[in-house]
């Protein structure tokens, strides 16, 4: 009843019907007036007073404040003209060959729920928690990096991050505004974007042999370095022991260098063993190490961590210690478990095993499918797809379409340049993480027949 | 075995022991002298070439590549000096009066449990979702502020985020880095932190009579100002609607001028309604509104949202739409059925009823234990602490030793200045949230008996 009275007078005083400096009817009146309570109308009289469109002057009443009228305040609210939903609406396709697809089918689901449930009972997890993520997790991810990539790290100098986005924006917090950044070209086109929508200026250096060469970085202005030692992304070469040295002396030479290890996918590889961390290499301090469970676990649980070197450790919590982990309480609880508890190791064993017999099988559908002269692959033996080289006479873009209206996406590797090289040819990224053997024969059988037709 | 044999070669290559141009033994040589199996020297010798310790020469053998000699290659490794932990270490006190806590007693864990273990069955909380956050949560979030608090907003204006800090980073991408932004002083310290942290200037601007003055604004050279409207954080008093629309047309005398609105303990009031979010007024698209379920859910789920006016959300499009939601899909599935299906109102609606019966006790057992003209409250009626204001002739620095040999812990109000004003007087934030009656009881006795003493 008092939100009547209210809404009421707050309408004539915005429409300016009722105005600076007109007296109210006293409280007693009005609800004699409209035969409501007393104590409703005081209310909404307070109401009025707490938002400030009416004053309340002691012995004398209630009187309108100088207030803006706003014609249209009665306007239909709540449309703001925006397109729907952030989603690209991608045509469904058949074949699906992505890139960055996981396999959801064999993760083990029961292990992860039953951890789930037990966590779902711990009132610790609603509560506030460490800034730079949870002891316990960080503890879990030292161990594993330690043993498994070969990171010199602790607890203390790692840090919780809700992805790779998130933290690379972290990280810009500690570097100069001015500071140039040089990225491999082809590279990771997202972390380049956040780069750039941070205000630094980005160098792309193109990679020579499929790789980066530090050489390349000495005449650049570049003082901060992004890379993918392990597995290039997208190009899959392994940056070789000297490249890394190289690229250490490069970081030690200047002060306040330093080099971005972006370790996406290190945790596959299908021949001998996984190629240790650039940052085992670094005695100096100049390397940072980011990685995620994206693609070990899933990118829906929007877990990754950073390791810092001492001196931007420091920095990081003079700057940042009062934010907030992004990641909740549950979701790191979860995960901590599922890491401890050995499923983590035994979940990559597995899949590794998976996607080796996914990766062989689409390589030997190619061979039997295409003659030798017409495609080369790349980028094998690691991560979750391989590169297709076409070196017939069809356009990149002849292919994609004709794909396209076969049922097949395809994703060109030219979107991972920012600069084409004048020497550039049709190539193709093949995920196979999530598909089926039979997905893989028939998507490779029609990429043949119909697309890049034998 | 083959890893013994490649951490062998490899070490007496980065020793120097084996250099370049060298040629190693035939793997079939070797396997003769270890005893081994060819297969697994050659495996040996694989993942050496693949890190590029070595090359392979067609038909000529595996010869060792130039690198760099480490001397300290085997020193001990994964201890970097950095303090121990990130939490200060907080001497546990027997009344906290924590203004930032919530009360963790009468949350409704059932619901949220159940929802919980529905949700970690649904598979779709294992794959990548939307980058603007799921539009349920987002239809979920836009009814509530649309019903609540009077917000203009569709899902499509909605960006769910991981907590104030992360929003507020993001926001940072969007505006230009020599923007200026003003904050209220006192005022929020964290989200000031980040803006200092992200590069920008910040211009405190002294309230006037506990509120902003858009006047003040007129002649500073801020294009932004982030203001607490609803519920000034810290002292507590509601943006008048007066200084409401002299802020909006602040705002319109000139384009990218934009006013961030931390909506932040909105759905906690005593008296009355809750006041309308300053964003409802706004026909200009101007106000970006930032709220969390830090304080009517829980902190540790890192869960909030903001919505944006039109011209930002094109530009967040344009510089964010690749980045990831940091929230995972298992929080903000839980999260959506959670206020879908009018858990979260029901849970408000108690926790206004419980915090109100805490606030009125803590008022009652102040005035019961003060003579009036000791102390003055402030800040009451709305959110989660009330503010102490002293007259006494202690010091503040005195009050807050004094305070911590009893076992009291009180947050000063100095704390949430950036220019303390000459006529500064001590006083003190008191939350209530997190307390039982009792505690309230002891707390404020103990405070009027050792402390403030009466």
């Amino acid at each position: 009843m008092y939100l009547q009275i209210y809404e009421y007078i707050k309408k004539e005083i915005l429409s300016g019907r009722l105005s600076h400096p007109e007296k109210l009817p006293s409280a007693r009146a009005l609800a004699a007036n409209l035969q409501v309570s007393r104590s409703t109308v005081d209310t909404a009289y307070e109401q009025l007073v707490a938002e400030g469109y009416i004053d309340a002057k002691e012995k004398r009443g209630f009187f309108v404040n100088p207030i803006t009228h706003t014609q249209n305040f009665t306007r239909s609210q709540g449309h703001i003209s925006v397109p729907d939903r952030t989603l690209p609406d991608q045509k469904k396709m058949i074949y699906d060959f992505d890139p960055d697809a996981i396999d959801t089918l064999h993760f083990p689901y029961s292990v992860w729920k039953s951890i789930g449930r037990n966590q779902l009972d711990n009132p610790d997890n609603f509560i506030s928690g460490d800034h730079f993520g949870e002891y316990g997790l960080r503890l879990a991810i030292s161990s594993y990096l330690h043993g498994s990539r070969g990171v010199n790290c602790t607890p203390e100098s790692i840090i919780v991050g809700a992805g790779l986005d998130h933290l690379l924006q972290m990280l810009c917090v500690l570097f100069e505004r001015k500071a140039v950044i040089a990225m491999e070209d082809p590279g990771y086109r997202n972390a380049r974007q956040v780069l750039l929508s941070s205000g630094y200026t980005v160098q792309d250096i193109p990679l020579s042999q499929g790789a980066l060469d530090a050489s390349s970085l000495i005449h650049s202005p570049a003082d901060i370095c992004y890379v993918t030692p392990s597995h290039q992304f997208p190009l899959g070469s392994v940056l070789s022991i000297s490249r890394r040295q190289a690229l250490l002396d490069w970081a030690y030479e200047k002060e306040n260098r330093y080099i971005i290890e972006d370790d996406h996918d290190s945790e596959f590889r299908y021949k001998g063993k996984p190629i240790p961390a650039l940052q085992s290499l670094d005695h100096g301090q100049r390397v940072i190490y980011i990685g995620t469970f994206s693609k070990a676990v899933s990118p829906a649980i929007r877990t990754g961590y950073m390791v810092l070197p001492a001196p931007l450790l420091s920095l990081y919590k003079e700057k940042c210690g009062s934010y907030a982990c992004p990641v909740s309480r549950l979701n790191q609880a979860i995960l901590t478990d599922f890491i401890k508890d050995g499923f983590f190791e035994k979940h990559l064993n597995r899949m590794r095993k998976i996607y080796k017999a996914k990766h062989d099988y689409m390589l030997e559908q190619l061979h039997s499918h295409f003659p030798d002269g017409l495609l080369d692959i790349s980028a094998d033996n690691a991560g979750l797809y391989i590169i297709l080289h076409y070196h017939g006479p069809l356009t990149d873009e002849a292919i994609i379409e004709q794909a396209e209206k076969n049922g097949i996406r395809l994703r060109s590797l030219k979107g991972y340049y920012a600069n084409l090289p004048a020497a550039y040819r049709p190539a193709y990224l093949l995920g196979f993480a999530n598909l089926e053997e039979k997905e893989i024969r028939d998507g490779i059988a029609l990429l043949a027949e119909k697309v890049l037709i034998v």
